[in-house]
Formats: structure tokens, sequence, C-alpha cells
């Protein structure tokens, strides 16, 4: 029995919000070993060392965070307690604090369903009246809150199993833009179009507000194997604060194989001077470092003539589409 | 005087919510002669005549109205009253309720500002400490929400006019997708940003869980003087309504230059078979009528693989982007 708890209007069925539903299933707790995503063993949780007060909040959203599963279920439904409902207008609830299904199909993954409601606490069926074939599936976690709970549940007479290849990892270090700000669904950030793309596992450190450039946050990034590291830390320093930081801490990560983006493009350099020289001057520092491959942000997504974000800032899923397609060029 | 009125989290201020303010503008009414991408004189409606219940609730939401202005001002606010703050978990405040503001940059409208807020009577300010060259604006209502009220503000000492070029018009009649769902912000829906990418006026007749074909919907598209008529049309027809009604609608603008689009891709195919042939049954049904320029939806997405859509259905700016850059060819 399926009992419609929320929908937004009746004229449009595809509007409607996703279905809440009865316990006819079999609950798996995502709260896993076999969580990929994830370099430290702190539940859903990216760190598990203390940086700052920002960070350290931002750090329980599990950006980046996702995991794989085979079954031969007919029903796929996902429970979650999350920290809040939407709570920003600039990125949809889906965005924010929901969860993407995808499915193995020719070698690919591809987005086949997500959780289409905005509340805290939410049970929601994925996917239903499947044929009965084992599949692969990939669900990526919510880019903007703490997740306190999730299960994936089939019914009852279902083959379920989690698995986690081994593989490299690459780790981005970044800001809200890192995080997810502000793709339409989780698998849409960059980092998560690129764990598609590429045959890695990525460790998504980006953090809104933040990315300062810290030393303890330097040598977090050093004790995490990995074969790249991306760094995208211009957007919330000052031209002084970068200049101050960043060596020491591309010093700290020396030897490593760094891939450092600069700004990405703001139309306020139309109309704000200050702004225009703050970012030229960006661009030649991070430009200048010898061990370093330097990728200039705003060549990425120069032939989208500033359409690429929601506010001037944040991407959209556009945005992050045509820097995760020009990154793996990068990522061999 | 300013004053933040609702901020979402103090911990990116890039994160921030737009700043309400105070009154030391001089305001000028939205609702006047020189709106765009309207065919009737009904105010911010899209028509004068009913249709179905759907579509008359519907044809109040401003989707593809929008204005030019040209200013000194130094500070440019927008007063608006709208029906009510967000209601979809899978489509930002700013899509359903906010207005985008672009700035014409080399012969090209960019975009500059847009509401970060999500409340139903909103001033925000979209932009300040501007210099005082006199600068050319196009500002974009909103995709799905009523508005009943909507000023554009600028410094007391300000000059300030709207303006409409004559131009011919392209008529665009279709379902949610073609309103805009699911645009990150009003510009980015894809009639939007084809306004921007071509020279003519768009009138746009998308709504959402409709496009049903009525004949009367068929002869008050035929009384809007155009140069190309788009249809995207399937989505909310069954195999079935699509046959019986699509040949008599094409019958009643036969002379237009009609461009047909069929159903854009759904991942779903991959696992529901009745659906793939639904979607095969429509194509070949579509592509058959000889005096219409026929597309199909799943090759002007194709490249994306599925990650187009927030949904499975509804496109993200990722796929609008790509749906608009692929017609303007057929857009001469």
């Amino acid at each position: 029995m399926e009992m419609v708890i929320k929908v937004t209007k009746d004229i449009d069925k595809n509007m409607k919000e996703s279905i809440n539903t009865s316990e006819d299933v079999k609950w798996f707790d995502l709260n896993n070993k076999y969580l990929r995503g994830l370099a430290f063993n702190n539940g859903f949780s990216r760190l598990n060392t203390s940086i700052s007060k920002n960070v350290d909040y931002l750090q329980r959203h599990p950006s980046g965070v996702n995991i794989n599963f085979q079954t031969n279920a007919k029903v796929i439904k996902i429970k979650a307690i999350v920290d809040n409902s939407s709570y920003m207008s600039h990125m949809t609830a889906i965005g924010q604090i929901g969860f993407d299904l995808y499915l193995l199909n020719n070698n690919k993954f591809v987005f086949i369903s997500t959780t289409k409601i905005n509340q805290k606490e939410y049970t929601v069926t994925l996917l239903n009246n499947l044929d009965d074939t084992n599949k692969i599936f990939r669900l990526y976690f919510p880019l903007y809150i703490g997740v306190k709970e999730a299960y994936i549940g089939v019914n009852l007479d279902a083959d379920f199993s989690f698995f986690k290849p081994e593989q490299e990892k690459v780790v981005i270090y970044g800001t809200s833009i890192s995080q997810g700000g502000c793709a339409t669904r989780p698998g849409m950030s960059y980092s998560n179009i690129l764990d598609r793309m590429t045959n890695y596992e990525y460790i998504n450190l980006g953090f809104s507000g933040s990315a300062h450039l810290e030393e303890k946050m330097a040598y977090v990034l050093k004790e995490i194997p990995k074969k790249y590291l991306i760094l995208e830390v211009e957007a919330n320093n000052t031209v002084n604060s970068l200049k101050e930081r960043l060596p020491r801490f591309l010093e700290i990560l020396d030897g490593e194989n760094i891939i450092l983006i600069s700004h990405f493009p703001h139309p306020h350099v139309l109309i704000n001077k200050d702004l225009k020289n703050a970012i030229d001057t960006n661009y030649l520092f991070q430009k200048s470092f010898p061990n370093v491959t330097f990728i200039d942000g705003r060549k990425i997504l120069k032939e989208l003539n500033y359409d690429e974000t929601v506010d001037g800032t944040h991407l959209t899923d556009l945005g992050f589409y045509f820097v995760a397609r020009f990154l793996i060029d990068y990522i061999k």
C-alpha cells in the first residue's frame, strides 16, 4: 500500500514529489565499509580532525560520498534522516538534501532516479516494477546537509550486496564550488561527474566558504594516498591571504601531482574593476608555481559566456559538466 | 540603511540570501507596454483565452517574459509580489519565483545578477556601486509562479527608460520542459537562452503537465504573427492522444514554419519497455508529417548520456543549453 505524503500541485503529475511508502522491504544500512569517497573512518563524515569552525561543521555534509550495490530487486527504496530540509534559494532541495541513483548500463553509470522530496526524514521509492535480472547501481549522497541515518531497501526476496572496487584516489580540496554548489542533484557536482567519467575514487574535501589553506589541512591532505590532488582554493581567499598561505601549503604537499585551478569566470569583472584586478593578480600568482599543473578556471568555461552559474559564483550542472569534461584530460 | 532579512548560514557569505533594502530609490512598474514575450495584452499573463483548467492557471506564470531598459543607475533593485514561495523540490526557488538580470556587453546579454531569495514578497538589490555610464539590461521574469506586482528601482538621480525593439516572433508551445522546468534561474530556460542567441522575440506557451493539443489552442497559436512555431508536445500525451490530436492541430496551423521536437531522452527506456515502445512509436509518427521540420529530441542530448535532467524528465541548465545550441541552426 502506498501513500502520497506530499504533492506540489495536481496540475502536472511529473511535478509531484516522490512517494513515501510502507515497510514491505528489507533495509540495508548505508553506514558501512563499502562507502566510497571517504578517506577516514568516521561514518558519513569526511574528516576526523578539527580544522576550523566552518570546516568542522561542513565536513558532515557527505559531498562525493557514494556506494555501489548489486541486486535483482524489483523495488528499490531509500530511507534517510538528514539534518534539515532545504535551506538555500539557489540550489534545489534534491541537490542539498537528496540522493541520486545511477544504473550501470553498457559499462557506464546512467542517472536513473532521485529523491524528489523536501523533508528532513523521508522514505522514497526510487524504482519499482523492475525485471528481476541482476543490476549494478551507484547511489550518491547529499551535497549540502549532514546525514544522520540512511538505508537502502529492496523487496524481501531480492538478492542484494554492496561492493567496493579497489581504486586509486583523486582528492579535491576546494570551496563551495567543489562541494557541489549549486548542482541540481548530487550526481552533478564536478567531482561526482568525474567519478563516473574516470576510473578513480574521488575524495571530495570541498567546504563552502572555506578552503582557507590552513597548514593543518595540508597535512590532512598529505596523509591520504592519492594519484592526483585537485586544488580549487582561490574564491574565499583575498589576494593577500592567497599570497601568504599558498606557498607554504604547496611546500607541505611537495611531491604530489597537484592540479591547481584558478577562479572560474565571474561576470562582475565586467562592472567591478577591483574584482577583475584581484582575479588577474591571483591568476598570475597561481600560474607561477613550477611543480604544479595550473589550469586557468576562466578558460574552462569561456564559451558559456557567464551562463554557467546560478548567481555569478556557484556553478550549475552546465558549469560542472564543462569543468569535468575539461579535467578528464588531466586525470590519466 | 540596509538590512539583512534572511540568511541561510553564516558559514559562507556567498551562500547568503539576497539583501532586502530601504526605499532610497524611484520605482518603475514592470507592468507596461515594453514587456517582451507576450502575445496578448493581459498584464504579465500569457493568454487571454480559456483553454483548460491547467492552462488557465499556468498562463499566469510569466515564463519567457522579459523587459529591456537602459539606465546610468548606480543601484538597481527589484521589488516583487508573487503568488507563493518555492513549492518544488527539484527546482531552485530562483528558477521558480525569481528574476534574472542580464547586462548588454559586447552586443551580447550577459548574466549579471539574480534574486537569491525565497519569499512571496521581496525587495532585492540586484546591483550597486555601478559607475554612472549608460548601460542596457534585460530582466527575465519567473518561470513557475504568478506575478502580482513587480517594479524595478534605481537611485533617485538616475536616468532610466524601458525600450522594446520591433522583432519577428518565435512561438513555443509545449510542456513543463518548454515552460522552463527545471532551469536553475529564469534566464536558463531554452526559450530564454534562444532569446539571447537569436534576433527574435520569443512567446513561451509552455504549460506544465499540459500541451494537450486542444483545437482551441491551435487557433490561439494561429492568430499570433510569427516566423517560426516550435512544438514540444509529446511528453503529456499518450500514443493514442497524440495520434488523435496532432494531425488536426497541424492542419489548423497549415502554412506555418513548424519545428516539431519529439521526446527528449528518458533514462527509464533502459528499464521500462512500454515507455521505450511509446517513445519509439511517437518518434515515427511525428516524423511522418511532410510540411513540418522534425527534430528527434533524443538526438539533441545524446552525448550527455542522460545527465541532462534533474529527474529523468525535466531538463537542467545543461539540457537547456544543449537544446538551445542545437535549435539555433533551425532559426534563421
